[in-house]
């Protein structure tokens, strides 16, 4: 087992490609991104049903990398680009990889 | 950096909104919620597919929150209040936050 | 609290059953998963939006177990079985419960 960082931003669902964009513009080759609802500190809910009639406001993005620089780095560039502009949240976790020369393939 | 604690709840879909009340009567100003199909220890499985046909059983739930304290008091709270009658589980995992003052805002 | 393993396995959503199938044989009795898109390392983008009309390639399982052991265990079987051939990334978060003997309990 390796140890690597993953890397999650919770942000609104509509900055997704750009959010996308700087994480690859770091040197990360894949991310996984799952569709969220939730409440924020300014009070206001959205989609309490995500997937429900495909509405859903937030997504949940998540890289696997093998840095703590690099999880800062993309942490920072995706804070810098967008939260002052939209909501989010960025936050990063230890986890211990099997294949490290796997963890990157995530496509279909 | 700064650790911050990551409670997670995994649920029954139709409690949400109660789960929400009570995370937040604890004192947590926000969460993120995601749509989740799963399989438990009774052997019933949920949906197959989350997100097809808006079909979803289950919610995953996290609240991000300062203190190991909080997190536990917010699992304690949920699983008093509906484990004994409704499938679920909770668990806390510690993340590193880049920016403190912003973990609490996602909304859109 | 009692410190468990959390499995993750990020996959092609055609093998999720198979994928719960071995799961399921490593002695695992729930399992959680959710629809989830992104992109990988040989550049190819799955669904933008999981659970826009029901599309999302890809899904997020996660399996909660007592030992590293049994983690690994099931990270190894599903990467051995799957990943020669579908993608996929696996891998281990150390998580905090607070009721052992509630930890499986994920059905409806």
């Amino acid at each position: 087992m390796y140890t690597a960082q993953k890397v999650v931003i919770i942000t609104e669902r509509v900055i997704l490609d750009r959010v996308a964009e700087i994480i690859e513009a770091q040197g990360a080759t894949g991310y996984t991104h799952v569709s969220a609802g939730g409440k924020g500190s300014r009070g206001k809910r959205s989609s309490n049903r995500p997937g429900v009639s495909g509405i859903s406001a937030n997504v949940k993005i998540e890289v696997i990398v093998g840095s703590l620089e690099m999880a800062e780095a993309i942490a920072d560039a995706v804070a810098g680009a967008f939260f002052d502009n939209y909501s989010g949240i960025t936050y990063v976790e230890e986890v211990q990889i099997l294949r490290p020369h796997k963890f990157l393939r995530i496509d279909d």
